[in-house]
This record gives C-alpha cells, structure tokens and sequence, in this order.
C-alpha cells in the first residue's frame, strides 16, 4: 500500500483562489497570518501527517483499542505519535491566542486535519473531539473553568471528549435522561453515555470530559438539558491533578471501522456520582452544543475528503503498478491505469474528491470571515452562507466518500477485498462518517427546514446568484468550457425551480420536506462542487502559464466532473419532484 | 438482529409472472416439475435456509476458515448443516437427472440459491462453486471421467472447485502459468492458483477441482489452456477413495468479508505432481469455462440479490422497533420507521431488490428455455436474450447491493457500524459480489462488445420492442400507472438513440466502448429493472382481486422505483454521450 501525501498544492490552491485565504488574512484578528505562514504550516502538517501519522493507521486497524478494568489501551505506538503531535503545536493551531493557541483561521486547521484524517482517521478523531470541547468551553464556560482546563487541552497535554448520546437518546436528544444533582456549588453526575470517541486512554494525564445531564428539576425535552465538565482527575488550585473523578470507561465497541478510535460506554457516577461543573447556565446546554454544531460537523465533512482522497492515492498507485492485459491502443501488457474503465473509476474519484474538498474548505473559511471580519454585514453574510452550506458539506462529502472508498476497492480487483492490501480500510472508516454528527438524514432535514425554509430561500437564491456568475463566465470562456457552462445551466435553473415548488408546497403536505430532503441535498452537493469546479477551471485557465501540468489537469478534472457528475443533479432533482407519496404509501406492517 | 425469511411468494411471483415458469414447465426435459412441485420445493428451501443456514452466518463471520499444517478448518457448525444440506438434496436440485440430479430448471434452483446466499452467502458458495465444477464436467468431460465423479459431486457427497486465478493472472487468464505435464495417459499439474473459495475443508471426503494449467506444447495465451479434473483425493476403480493426491491448501486469505468462505491459495504439485485428468480436448479450456460462464455470474447476480433481501429485512425490524423522536403528523415518540427519510431509505432498498431479483430470474428462464424448449427458433431467442441480459443481471445487481446493503447500515444509525448489530456485515460481505466472476467493467465491456457491437443492437432492439410494449400497455393503465408509463417513455427513447450512436462511433474512437461501458450497462440494468417492476406492477393491477395487500404494495413499489430510481437511468446516458474524451485525457503520471 503507498505512503499518503498530503496534496498540499491543491489543498493552497483551495484555500487562496476559493475560500479567500487573502481576505481572511487581511482581517486584524488573524494579523499574525499570512499566505506564506500558511503554506509553511502545510508542509509542516504534510510531512508530520506522512511521517508520524499514517505509518500507524494499519496497526491501529489491526490491533484497536481494548477496554479492560475500566480503563482503555490504545493502539501501541499511538500515544508516542499523539506526544509529537502535542510538542509539534499542532493541537493549538486553530485554537484561541489566550489560551496559548495559534489563532489560525478555521479554513487552515480544516486542511490540515484533512491530512491527519487521510493519514490515520483512528488517531485524529481524538484533536477533533478535543477540538469541540474546548470551543464549548471557550465559549461558554466560566472564567474559573477555562483556567483551569483551557491551556492544557489547547496545548494538547489533555484531551477532551463529548458525551452527548445514551442508548434511548441517539439522533433524538430530548430524552438524554444521565442526572446532575446540586453538590457544594457544583454537582453529582450519574448515568451512562455511549458511543463515546475516545472517551479513554493512556495517552495524557487526564481526559477532560464534556456531558449532557439534567439537574432535579429541569424541565422536559431539550430545555431542560445542562452542560458539565466532568475530568477524569479532579484538578487541584495550583493546577496539579487531584482525585481519580468518578467516571469510567465500562467497554469498547467492536466496529465496521475506526477500529485504533475506541467508542467506548462511560458510566458517570457509579459510586458517589462524578464531581462536574456547570458550563454556563443550566438547561442551556443543548443551545451549547448547537454552537459546535457546525464545526463538528464540518471537520466529519473533511474526513470523508481525507479518506477518498487516501483512497484515490493509493488506487493509482496500484493501477500504474498491477500489469493486466493489453489495453485497447496498447500494443503489449500494461499497467490496469492504461484501461478506460480503470481511468474512469479513478477520475471519478478524483474528480469527487476535488469537489467536495472545495466545498468544506469554502464552508469553512464562511466561517472564519462569519466570526472575524471587520464589517458587520459581510459578518452576516458569510455567517448565512456557512450555515446553508455546513449540512451540505457534511452529508455530500461523506457520502461521497463511500463511493470513492468503494471504487477504490474496485480498482484494486480481488486484490482490494483482500484486508492486506489496505484499500478495504478506507471503505470501512468511512462508513461512519455518513452517520455520526447527524445522519445524512438528519443533514437534509436541517437543510430543508432551517436553512431554505427558515429564510425562505433568501441565501441559497444569493447562492444560485452566485453560481450563474460563474456559469456566465464559463459560457465566455471558449469551446473547452462549454459543457462545464451547460452542465451549470441545466441544473441550477431545475434547482431553482424545484426550491420554488418545495417552498410553495411544503405547507400543505407536512411529509414533503424529510422525504424529499436528501434528494435536495444531494442536488445542491453535487451543483455546488460543479460551481467549485467551474471556478476552479477558470481560474486554472488564467493561470495556465504558472504552470501548465497543474492548471491543465486541473481543467480535465473539472471538465470530468462536468460531463460524468453532473448528470446526477438532475436525477436526484426529477426524483425529488415526484413528491412524497410513494414514499409514505405503505403501511409499517406493509414493509 | 431478526432471523431471514425468504420471500416466498415474491419469488414465485416473479417466477410465474415474469419468468415464465408455466412455459417452462411445459417443456418435455422439465415434465417432472410443475408449478406446484416447485411451491412445495421453494417452501422447503425457505425453511431450510431459515433454520440450518442462517442461524451460522454470523459465527462464520465471527470465527472464519482457519488454514493449518496444510489442511482448512471451516467455522464450526457448517460441516453438520453442510451434510443436512446433501441429506435433504439440495445440491441436485438443477443437475442432471442422468446422474441423480433433480432436473429442476435452472431458474428454480436460482430462488433456492437466492435463499442459501442471503441465510449465509459463505456457506452458500461451497455449493454453488460445486456448481461450476459439475457443469464443466457435465458438458465437456469423457464418461470415465462423469461416471467417476459426477454422481458423489451432484449429490454433495463431494464438493468441486474453480482454479482459474494466478498472482499474475487476474482478469487476464491468458498468462495462466500452472503446468500439466503428460504422464501415462494422465498428467501430472505443477502451479499455484489463488482466491480458490472452499478450495480445502473438512465437509465432506473429497475435493474436486477443476483446474487450467498449459501442456508442454501449449500456445501462448488464451489458447494455449487445458481443464483438468484433480481431486484432492485419487478414486479406486471401485469408487472408494485412494491415494491423497498432491494438492494442498498453503493459506487462506484475511478479507473484508465471507469470513466463513476460505479463500485459498492452493499448491498444485509440490512434490510429485498431481494427478489430472483432462477434460475434453488440450488447449480448449478457456473455451469450456466460457460455457459455464454465463452461469457462474448470475449466481454471483443473486448473491446480490440476496443480501439485498437479506439486509432489506434487518432494517425493517430495526426500523420498526427502534423508537426515536416525533415523526411529522405523528404526537407521540414512535419507531423510526415512522419518519420519511428512513421510509426513503426502505423503500429504495425494497425497490432496487425486487427489480434486481426480477432481473436475475428472467434471464435464469432465459436459458432454461434456450437449452430445453422444443422449438429451435425459440431455444435461440432465448439464448440470445439470456446471453444479452447476463452482464446487466450480474453487474447491475451486485452494484445495487452495495447500495442497498449500505443502506441497511444507514438505517440503523449509530448501531449500524457496530459489528454486533449484523448490519455490517452483509455490506461487507456484498463487496466482493461486483469483483469476483468478473468485475463490472469487465461486465460492462461484455455487454458492449460481445452483445451490443457483435449484433449490431439486435437483441438490444428486441428487448427494447418489449419494453415499449409494456410502456404502451402501462400508457393505457390509467392515471396510478402515469408516471411508471412515462419513465419508460424517457429513458427507452432516449436508450434507443445511445445505441444508436455507440454503434455509428465505436469504430472511429476505440476508447469509447471501455470509456462509456459501465455507464451503458448501469442505464440498461436500471430501465430493464424499471420495465419488470412495471410488467409486476400491471400484472398486480389484473390480479388485484386475489390479494389486494400483496398486489397494492407491488404496485406501490414499482411506483417507488419508477418515480425514484428511473431517473438514473438518464444520468447514467446523460454521463455516457460525453464520451471518451476527458476519461482518457490525463497521462498515466498526471493521476
């Protein structure tokens, strides 16, 4: 199986000529960025993500994470790695400047844990999961709680984990039933959480956990829902670790995939309920979690990017390598990469991961402009477009990447079901990525009801705007543009259309939004990575004397995703029209 | 994880409704079997696969095929429900009655294989490749050779195997290297196959491989190639078993998935060389493999079918137990099942098995017909018919598989990716459907070029006559059959013209017809499914009267698909008349 390498060329290409590196750098709060600064932290994270991650992202398959006595052993070699990580800076690197963070906008930490999740997604789950505990914590947690947590999960020395679900509370958070009870100032956790992403281990001194609970009299439903810190050592005033707290972890799940990332059951509170301290106010805490929502499930976006794009590198890597038969043009044997479905299978994987790596580094850099642009209104603006396009990038680039991962089996022939050969992997990582931080399903949903319905369509008709600029541009641009430009118009006046058929109509069929949701969804991805993609094209044909290899392929690629991808926006729109009857015909017996 | 049920009464539907069993029975070689005879039989195979298959699934996919000292191990459990397996005879049901066999037509012993491959697709296969190994030698071996061994193969007693794969031939048999070296009327085999499934166990007595391997004189390439019969033990003249032959299992592989399938790598004369016996002529082995080629992939067609079906079920009872949120126009919690996404989710997988099934069976009639109908012309047909349909059946209803038990996993959430939900495993598992037996691009250039191009789109045109037909029918069908009547009209217009075209350019571009095959197969797979899913559905419609819950949700379903899947099909055209070009443009370096 090849080595991974972070395409850190395209990966700046992104960032600058798509999601507006210039401009976030010209805003005072990132005044210590610069393009330059940039691409030396890329490179930096390329080699440390070759170098120190991937060499172990098969042992972690092979020899996962064991829960035994309540405590939890992970892969052996991955708290070595995980130390370097930490002494590298690299968990700081978007984190705040207070704290000891590098202040790095979120489009930069988003492409360089791409790399850490191509390179070993088993490992990088815990920075990632680290990374949503201390935003809840910077954000809405005491003074009192961020000294005396915040430097040391900045800083990487301790980890963090989020235990939202319970067995009976998964996608439905409002029956989260673990109890909080008022405690000298702070309080008693009890209950037990599941699916916990590294919710043990022995690679830092402490883990610090943040928990949904509900105090005595909180009211039902997601309002009446808390948030703690509960640490695995209680921390002492001059900062040194005190008592072993009253949380364990109890098991670890036997999954799909992710085998190095323990998913373990926590119990809170066995024998005298686990010292946590309330983040912010009481029964605020769902409202909390909401605030991470979008990064959360950003950063599960960019892991679906990561895999397909291991998954492409080492497809192509076998395919020049695996002699068989002679290709047709061929005059002897040759590489598989000389024959036409083989090149098809991988442009298409190239081609998919090229446009969903576009759009979560779009959505993201959104994000860094929504929080720290100077002006008010590009603040809002950029805020809008964040929030429209975050369940888009999260469920179109996952789900993507089971196609990607699944074709990169393919390429391989009997050879990619093989477990040694490293390519089933990819296929089995992934397929969490479609489920955790909300399903693909619930993605839609979000979509549909509180980003085009809430504005009625406001920001996603500036989105439509935006695009047929692009597809104007295309139009002019020559011959070599023309099926980009026509892919462009075909869709996005269909998209247009079917978002005023869904906002005419959704009140008077209640059922119509969930069951056509994920069709939507999956037209608007697949329309905006060919907006991307056009864009990208266009500018490559500008730059094309910079460098002609890259500029060209870059133009092929796009065209690629053009012809062969584009074509499924409008199944997914023709199907979407067709409405919600079928779907809601059958009775539950009559499945 | 709730047990299998086969779907009885959808199989004999689509038996006697689209496949034409009545037809069939008709036919002098099948005047044992009737309509009645096959209920009772189908009955019982449900209740087998039920409870002797299915009940040993996951602990073959827990505790898979050990190789030791040269010698298999298979998970425990399946040497016992293999000999119930022989006991009840359903390893004869479609051989040869001249040596025991049932006689049963083929498409009939396809729905028993259906069931066997969903209760456990790893115990499955012993069978079915037993299968391949009794055709070969059925149809090309000498008498001595049949009288030896096909009795004990036909009844189970022993089982057969395929050793067909090198390291270095893969797809490309021609640089098969195994070497067959004359001695004393028999030859002595010298080579190493791999991914040889059951190619060793402790089931039965003896092993019968069947095995390509050059004579000293051979040509290069493909026809260069003889067949020989080595069993693993050497048969008396008396029957009995003598000498242990030279023949050995070196290792199994670590897969993905069928764990409970050992996938060897056999050594073939080690020592002394192994005793073979060829079959028919030298250098005519690739050539009889081709016979039984047809065969061996629509086996791997219903495997794909049957996991569909399998995991379809699974999700179902999870969806209807599991309870989570307020459904849309529901007041209280109720189960997922309750929620349009997750109907979206069932229905797709529903609708795509049905039709996938639909599919397999209708060419499975297609050859009972061509090799037993009393009438000449309709024998011929019916073989060009099957041959046509054999690459859309094979790669089309493995492709949906993947889906579809992918899907399975979705609908679980969280607990999908947990292996001891049993979700995983059939997704896993239904991933080497769309390799082994020839991948889908190997499929689609089948399709392509030996049934579209070598005809010039006769049959195609046949088919897509009966297909208008059925359109035109369904145009008449009234206002419920509007939009199943008007998928057909979108895409077989639309069909017609891409034949047309792939016709009038393949000669001028050689890329094309590799560059656009899956595309063209994937759009034929798709339509065809829709035009049975619509024939069902005008059937349902006739016979509404004799089971209104049966036939309302057959036309519910074809619906689904019409409105829901159809609209791929001109994606998949859509993809397809761009052409060649930016699949080919990128050198080999530039990937």
């Amino acid at each position: 199986m090849s080595d991974y390498i972070a395409p850190v060329k395209d990966m700046g290409f992104v960032l600058t000529e798509l999601a507006g590196l210039g401009e976030v750098c010209q805003q005072p709060y990132f005044s210590d960025t610069s393009e330059d600064v940039v691409e030396a932290v890329l490179d930096e994270a390329a080699k440390f993500a070759s170098g120190v991650f991937a060499p172990l992202n098969t042992e972690g398959d092979l020899n996962g994470a064991k829960c035994e006595n309540n405590a939890v052993q992970e892969t052996k070699g991955f708290a070595e790695a995980y130390q370097q990580f930490v002494e590298s800076g690299w968990v700081a690197l978007p984190c705040t400047q207070e704290y000891g963070g590098m202040g790095m906008p979120e489009s930069v930490g988003m492409a360089a844990m791409e790399m850490w999740n191509a390179a070993n997604i088993s490992l990088a789950l815990c920075p990632m999961l680290g990374q949503g505990a201390i935003g809840a914590i910077e954000s809405h947690a005491s003074d009192s709680i961020k000294d005396t947590f915040l430097e040391k999960m900045i800083s990487g020395e301790w980890t963090g984990t989020m235990n939202l679900t319970e067995p009976q509370a998964g996608s439905d958070l409002a029956v989260v039933r673990a109890k909080a009870t008022p405690d000298g100032g702070n309080y008693r956790i009890k209950g037990t959480k599941i699916f916990i992403t590294w919710g043990d281990h022995q690679m830092t001194d402490n883990v610090v956990h943040l928990v949904l609970a509900r105090t005595p009299d909180a009211p039902d439903g997601v309002k009446g829902i808390s948030l703690f810190v509960v640490p695995k050592f209680l921390v002492n005033a001059d900062g040194s670790l005190g008592d072993r707290n009253d949380v364990y972890a109890v098991s670890v799940e036997h999954k799909m995939g992710i085998h190095g990332s323990p998913t373990c059951v926590m119990s809170f509170g066995d024998s005298n309920g686990a010292l946590g301290y309330l983040v912010g106010e009481e029964n605020q805490g769902l409202a909390y979690m909401f605030t991470m929502m979008n990064h959360a499930r950003l950063n599960v976006g960019i892991q679906g990017v990561a895999l397909a794009d291991h998954s492409y590198q080492i497809a192509v890597d076998y395919a020049r390598n695996r002699v068989q038969g002679i290709a047709v043009g061929d005059r002897e044997k040759g590489a598989i990469i000389r024959h036409a479905d083989v090149r098809r299978m991988l442009m298409t994987m190239r081609s998919l991961t090229e446009a969903s790596r576009a759009l979560c580094y779009v959505t993201s850099s959104s994000f860094d402009m929504a929080h720290h642009h100077t002006d008010e209104s590009s603040r809002r603006a950029a805020n809008a477009r964040g929030e429209l396009l975050t369940p888009i990038a999260k469920a179109w680039s996952t789900e993507i990447a089971q196609e990607v991962t699944s074709l990169g089996v393919q390429v391989h022939g009997g050879m990619g079901f093989i477990e040694e050969t490293g390519a089933a992997q990819y296929m089995r990582d992934a397929r969490i990525t479609t489920i955790y931080e909300g399903t693909t399903g619930i993605q839609g949903n979000d979509l549909i009801g509180r980003k085009l319905i809430r504005d009625n369509g406001l920001e996603l008709k500036n989105l439509i705007a935006e695009i047929r600029s692009i597809q104007v541009e295309a139009l002019d641009a020559g011959v070599e543009f023309s099926v980009i430009a026509s892919s462009l118009v075909n869709t996005v006046d269909s998209l247009e259309n079917k978002m005023n058929w869904i906002l005419t109509n959704y009140k008077n069929n209640p059922q119509l939004p969930g069951a056509i949701a994920v069709n939507f969804l999956m037209a608007l991805g697949t329309i905006a990575g060919g907006w991307l993609m056009a864009k990208s094209a266009l500018i490559s044909k500008s730059k094309m004397a910079e460098d002609e290899n890259f500029h060209s392929v870059k133009i092929v690629t796009a065209r690629f995703y053009a012809e062969q991808i584009m074509p499924r926006a409008r199944a997914y729109l023709s199907a979407l029209e067709n409405g919600s009857e079928m779907t809601m015909a059958l009775s539950d017996e009559q499945f």
